[in-house]
């Protein structure tokens, strides 16, 4: 004999008027037909979609009654656009976004999606860590007249603090577990940018490569709304 | 006999033209004779002086040669205003700052100041910490419709999740170091807002609330640049 | 050639009269025939029979010789009612189980399961985290008048707080390993919960739906008890 | 020149209704004349004051006004009462309060003083830790028939396990600091409280006698309300 | 093409005459072929053998070369007689193993199986822990008049205290990593332990069975030793 | 007006029949008066006194009611010899204390007075840390042949590990809070010490000599029970 | 339909030029056709390849197009010889690598990989842990008149501070997560390490036999270098 | 009455020999007179003195007897030159010495008074911190062809990774304890340096400065023996 729960899920369908976006499905934990569940609601509700943290077999399973959506393997991202587009892509704001090293990318492609959900293409600056000083100059061009940097670092994370002192705008620091021994999963990555030098330096939580690029979003979004609402 | 150091500080005079604002002097540890010399090098490079950190009786000492200087008790700043200011004090962007209670004044005050030297006056709310859930609500009007907003708090640190609830803005979320016994000097605040739930929440260094201030700061200017500019 | 260990189990058949209700199996790294073992001494004794943190597989042994078992298998509970209920189930308290999201429902169906075996039934409310600050209020008639509260949240933990803030009875938190990166299984809700700044919150251990729920249960029923008395 | 912050509390006045007691004011960090404005606003809204973590000192500045004010130098607390107290003394529940050892006592006693505020006197035990195992049993009669239990612990926390095995009502765990080396200011207590293997053990903070008091007090005044009521 | 490293262990076959008995072989991580051929050394240095953390499969494998080894699959231990067994058996000294629950049994066993090796027989009481506290006086017995008692418990870690406040030989505490939550993998246990409030309570490793037996053991046999040489 | 505690301390006066020696007093947190009182009882008990933690402003206090008291203000205890001494001295067993450094003998103090007051007295070896390796081997004659070595060390907490590869009797090691950064207030050392590779090293708490000094006492007094009672 | 990453490595082919020595390239999370890409451009750049952290199988693939590559199973580590030997092999400097146990001889092994890489054949000395106190002197030879040691432990971490005593030169700790329990995956030998008591010990991250080696190689070689330069 | 502890300190004379340079001297805790037999002993044996973090009215104390001694007050140090110098003073080896900050100052004069005792004047190179990047290049041409570098800074501890990247000699790191809130007193700092990701870092102590100079003064000299030797 088994008891069975309740419906567990209610979706913040009033997000999008309230906070300017609408709410994003955590994919773990959740089995297939949960999310073609959610997903429609979304749908009907005409929000575009997105979901993280979602394995291949269930972007499999949702290909189906889907096709339109976009899997993004490395980042484990699902996409579905569903409102219609902004008129003037180009006005939607600049980010880029910073990795240390090769085994960060996963994390900032999460973040990259994350960017494309919110219509904005971000820049991607690969494999620039602290221990080679010489490659990250040669890339101020695409970190410099940004609304947002998202720097994403594993190990000593000390990457952020270096690209602080070189932007005028907030950067976003986003730890990854990325590392072995006393790295301690990213925590220590954490506690350098917690402690980072620099003061345009703000950090969210490990391998949140979504929050990452939300905020860096939100802050690109709001910067390009100001110079064309009036 | 003794063996003195050499001169141990190098300012950093190019930082505004790089970053968007000069150098911040951080005061713990210096002495007023350091603190005079530093202050002279910045007003005679025409940029605005804050220090932070600092104890009355230095205030006292800096009032002789700086009798322009404006000290905070509370927030325990001191700012000398030296560059013109900006022709439309209207247009420098919007910024809130929240409390959770009194013990996070400090904290908050020094954001303010902080966003002062920006030439931003921000607005204050006070002492709305989520165990009395129907105060935050009354000042929904301050809260919407800015860049950016400081959520100061410390204990179990769960304010800034509820405020970003309410807003479409980046939360810049400043732990505090008020609490006892498992509140760890603020690490437990700290924790739980790198935890947050809420998507638009980023975190800085407990009791930073210089930096929770600057990075609102440049935010709200960085919208207001891009709404002035063209 | 292989030494054995002696039986190692010995159940505290008294607890029921010292402690108001009887011993619960923690069914994990137990056997099916020593939980068969141990389910017939229990039921011998006339007592009702609670199993926690059991698999499916174990589930299906026991079905064998306990048809009338009833299994969980969200919350991973097994039940077998022996005792005779009591005449007035109404009497029985009243007790309100909160989740934050939807990944906290297995926690929080222990901690249902926990409370019908004590013979009472607890209203769910799912999905309310304080993101979406709008969801709670929406259900204050089944949080208020009512014994106990049991509130199950992961990552910063903060939503007993804010229910704490709403009811004038005591709230059990009980904190979850959900989440990832910082949350340390589950070590960041406890630290936010022990801190509360509510002063009715008091908190169990992490993933502990039994605890929580059974504490609440010992307060609906010890309030109950007084009233019919006398 | 100094800025000066604007007036940094507002009572939740209100807290009564919703939550059955009144507001406690933190004296920690208050001056007297901001405490006196408080007790002022508390006293005039006619409900009962009582102010923890308060320094002798404070509390002589405040016989002055207020004369009748109750000061315990051992818990730090001071106490006003003000409502017109409840008919029937005997009807508002029993609650007992245990100490581990006598460097326990200051926090038993804010515990104490709480549940005065409250109206309930409690019953005191003193010094019963586990390495002298026949003390507590010496007890029982006053832990057994009560509503609440109150256990006071430092160093390694296991008293409220021992004592949660002889009642049937919940045990409120308090934590404290006391101990030396790997006590680590009292997590270990608290760590080992929240591992209790006893189910009606639940957890408040590291020398939170206040809230210890305030939760036994609220479970033991809701079983006589119930009592009562009808 | 493949380097191979040297021959990488060096027995220390001097340590029975410098610490009283032979060196253990720590099994996790060494293959069939190496243990068989340390076993060889250790036997034709005419020493005892125990083979500690040994899965059933590696026993299996020793099983042909030395059908006389004893393998226990609860403790993952596997021992070889060789040395001649001292005369009078009676007079090896006596110690107890208490567990406090059954999860805490292999730790238990790896403990029985040191003493063994040792050639002293423990007595065993299982599943005292604190929640039942009256089972632990029901043994008193086997607890007092021996030499040394070993206490096995994970969670709080709280039996050694009370075990320690009714004997008076010293107690060898040994954390386990039963538990869940916040029970660290069994730190609290370690910590509450090295907190304890019984003064002859000491302290091993985490799951370190054999570390409490062989202690218990060498304080067993020295109290023989003194007993019998003169 | 003052609410006064009631009298907050119980003496275990039982505890030499039950555990073989009385209660020791911890003095910290204890005032004079309190210290005279307790020490009377134990006096009119018939038992030795030991007070640890004692500042020697309070030993000046009790050198008036007890001329005979004996203060060491390294170690900061105090002791009264009240028992009639055992006949044979020679026979109460042989107790080394060893320190790392100069920085710990104020805890190996604290163990030899405990020794002192069990009527052992410990033969002392100072300073010899493992970073002269040729410092210990000069001591093996006091290390070797005694029932138990007690080792005092911060810092890396190496030095038990060391001792106790050249011993055939337990090594209680006593980590101390001497270090500074990465050393945690003594942790690092507990941590070493409870990790040792040798297998006769057991561990009490950060800087608690007495508890060191207990053990080791226990350990030989029991041996010279065993031997001379027969 | 899935959106792609664009490449994520750029070799920082400049490094030899800069720091003396190649990039070396960690393997884990690398697929084989990645890594065989990485070997291509650091081959045609003439400098020696060196992969760490490669799993067996990955081995197997790069056999095929570098059958002159060089797979170390126990440690781990791949390398290409590419570029032309020193002509005095001998003048390249000496390193001796210790272990304190068997299961340290993996790192141990990564460390001399790494060092061959760098064209300098370390000598070994295994398993001299600091429980067998007689062990380390028979090998004074080899770690005396040596450039640097490596020293490879776990558990308690204690080798490193017993070589210190011994030897002129650096002593790179390298702390393994050989242990259980409290040994906390490696990091109570880095903490143990870390406070070192001896002068001449500095530490890098556990696990890390890559960077013990590289450091004491690049030691070696400087030494050799300005003996040979003039 | 009181017992007094025996001489408690046995120098290592022969450290020199053994290790290349004497024993230093640990100023902390030990009073004047001590530090005067101490420093008697040491002159006597012909070996140069160097007391760390001592006190500067110590300082005062020991001009008496040893005008000739050294005092330097930021770092703390004393020293006193007995032996005759080396001819060369030019071939001692070179070694610089950074600072992230001025806070790091008294740290790195530490560093340079050890290296000075070691007989070699270190270059020193301050505030050049991550935060402004353009800092450390324009000084690159004192970090490179030098025998060692020696990074101080505190906070996120990013520097070293940054100067390991420019150079070809070890860089020891030197994590401080400047910094607050989540820099945990240096162990933030130390975390991040133990992850560098710059393969020629490795680390000491929080705060150690001595430690971090010796082992850069122990290269240095080596390279040079080697160089002047044949």
């Amino acid at each position: 004999m088994q008891d069975q729960p309740t419906e567990a899920f209610t979706l913040d369908l009033d997000r999008q008027r309230r906070c300017g976006f609408p709410e994003v499905v955590y994919g773990e934990g959740k089995d297939p037909d949960t999310l073609t569940k959610i997903i429609a609601q979304l749908r009907d509700n005409e929000t575009d979609v997105l979901v993280t943290r979602m394995d291949g077999d269930k972007a499999e399973r949702l290909a189906v009654p889907y096709p339109d959506g976009r899997y993004n393997p490395i980042a484990r991202t699902w996409r579905l656009d569903v409102a219609v587009p902004p008129a003037n892509q180009a006005d939607t704001g600049q980010v880029t976004i910073v990795t240390a090293g090769t085994s960060d990318v996963p994390v900032a492609e999460e973040a990259r999606e994350t960017l494309r959900w919110m219509r904005i293409e971000p820049q991607m600056v690969h494999d620039v860590g602290v221990a080679g000083p010489h490659r990250l100059p040669a890339h101020l061009d695409v970190l410099r007249d940004v609304d947002a940097v998202v720097v994403v670092a594993g190990m000593e994370g000390a990457l952020p603090s270096i690209v602080g002192g070189y932007v005028d705008c907030p950067v976003i620091a986003v730890p990854t577990s990325v590392g072995y021994g006393a790295s301690l999963g990213g925590v220590t990555a954490l506690l350098g940018m917690i402690n980072s030098c620099a003061a345009n330096v703000t950090v969210v939580n490990i391998d949140a490569g979504f929050k990452g690029g939300y905020i860096a979003g939100m802050i690109a979004r709001r910067c390009h709304r100001s110079s064309s609402s009036p």
